[in-house]
């Protein structure tokens, strides 16, 4: 049983044992997925990191507990994040463990339910503004700037290094890195992250080889992939509708030192992507996650793949986050009267 | 990282290893609660074993990777379930991983969210019924005597052995039994998963003593308490609303071989131990799950726990799976114009 991150990779997280705040993040499966392989190009070898499964339900968790646990030991009375929702609901969890004050704002109305409902639960402060991720960034960097509550974006550098474990971890599993890692992008930190801890190990000689970085972005809300900043941003997948990537520079040299690539996709490619997953492994992910599998999807129809490349698909939110959209995206419910005979002529 | 609880222990899971299906779940942490625990009775060792971190969001996954494995193993082509919803999110996302089909039959209108929006997106075939958890039950197993489909309710006994391990991790990270075990009880299959699991650890002498078992039940939906069939059960914590619970006499067994107790608590004393444990911990759960944490704050108050005790509670699903609670149960989001000025007023 995991203790968490910091426990687990002490030396790459510096931090005095007293201040650790600590929800038992990480660990999370890298669940082979064949079906779903065989779906997107024969005789490739795909894995899941299953990020939706921290505590908090997204890949936040692992920037966080070291965000926290350094404003702990810095001796701060609160921190402040802007947010499409993920960040806040991690923020105020790890708040909450730590006993400080989390101060949230998100975009009005462009929230999933769930991430919303943690958020409250936690007890952080909740401020709504007319306006878009990137603008609530801009107010959250002006509140933090007085020195009175800690940022806990990904501006704050510890939120990458907590997020590096995860490429720790798919290396120590798979036994070297991957060929490829496939990634949905919005504010652009968690590929920065991964790319920086693949490195690492790398220069370490805890692997041999690392892996050319994939990363896709909602045709919506694609500026790495335009090259400019889109000031409306619009796709289902909240958690990556941003505009304007904080991390836009370090994501940029993660393509280009790794070989890889950016590239969109549309809202219509993630909920099929979203749904196959679903039906085919057994694992519900959020919208936005699902943008990276359709990113598979489309450059294995170029015939980017070849039989043995082994590719990691990092899925950063659990399903759970968005139930409406997942609502407004499948099946239908049948209602019958309690008669055994109407299911079985269904058979 | 966990491949899962068949793999891990195998020993106590026989089966056919091309007929395995997991989603990795299991090795979910046992988290100290030091904050709670102080509120609850100050010398106290609480442990929380986070359940809603398997890859559903809740315990189910145990029993079902199980049932699923065997299912596949005799050649079942469907699964059929009744469910409050939880059973159906994991019947749904295991068949749909093994590739069968799903049935599911829910209680209408008395389903939290999240759980629907699992079952559809995985791709079940979703009855409702105007009735109770019980009628459906009644109906599931009417359908699954035909030999068409498996039944995959707990009175499956692969569902069991699966839970079972739950337990088996307790004392492996804690090197021994806790004093007590506290849990929310609804269909009682998990109460009694738990002590089998604890007896066999300590029949094979992997542990030295056996917890008390504490359960608790929503005071609307307490027939164990009551010692009567509840026609009718009502309670907010939608996982537990059952009336006649299909392990009711091996629930009683376990409470009297460990010299347990079961009891009941209030909607009310649900919900603020519901709240408490988010903002005092930071961990979300579900209702149903809290209903345990409620009991523990019961018993306290009349003396029972003495300084040293060492409790493990389960907490058996993610507070993602029920947003609307939540929401409805948490502080207020606040609407501000986007000035860095009305924040800082609030620090």
């Amino acid at each position: 049983m995991s203790q968490g991150i910091i426990h687990h990779y002490r030396k790459y997280l510096p931090i005095a044992e007293e201040a650790i705040v600590t929800l038992h993040e990480g660990s999370t499966p890298l669940l082979p997925a064949p079906r779903l392989a065989e779906k997107i190009f024969p005789g490739i070898e795909l894995y899941l990191k299953l990020e939706g499964l921290n505590p908090t339900g997204s890949f936040k968790d692992r920037g966080m507990t070291y965000a926290l646990s350094k404003a702990v030991e810095s001796g701060a009375r609160g921190v402040i994040c802007a947010s499409t929702g993920n960040t806040s609901a991690a923020a105020a969890a790890y708040a909450a463990r730590a006993g400080l004050k989390a101060i949230v704002v998100i975009p009005e109305g462009k929230i999933a339910l769930g991430k919303l409902s943690q958020a409250l639960m936690h007890g952080a402060v909740v401020y709504t503004i007319k306006g878009n991720f990137d603008q609530a960034l801009v107010l959250v960097r002006e509140v933090a700037a007085t020195g009175k509550v800690i940022i806990v974006n990904s501006i704050n550098p510890y939120r990458l290094e907590g997020q590096k474990t995860a490429a720790f971890e798919i290396c120590d599993t798979l036994g070297d890195a991957p060929d490829y890692h496939v990634i949905s992008v919005g504010n652009a930190a968690n590929i920065t992250a991964y790319w920086a801890g693949y490195k690492q190990y790398h220069r370490e000689g805890k692997v041999l080889t690392k892996p050319k970085m994939l990363g896709f972005q909602a045709s919506g809300a694609a500026p790495i992939v335009l090259g400019r900043i889109v000031k409306n941003p619009e796709t289902i997948a909240t958690a990556i509708r941003i505009g304007n990537p904080a991390s836009w520079k370090p994501a940029l040299a993660a393509r280009d030192e790794s070989g890889g690539l950016f590239d969109k996709v549309t809202d219509k490619e993630i909920l099929q992507a979203y749904r196959m997953l679903a039906r085919l492994e057994g694992y519900f992910c959020e919208p936005a996650s699902a943008a990276c599998l359709a990113g598979l999807l489309k450059l294995a129809k170029k015939g980017f793949f070849k039989k043995g490349d082994r590719i990691v698909a990092t899925l950063t939110g659990h399903g759970l986050k968005d139930p409406d959209t997942a609502i407004k995206n499948s099946g239908k419910v049948k209602r019958i009267s309690p008669k055994a005979g109407e299911i079985l002529k269904g058979l």
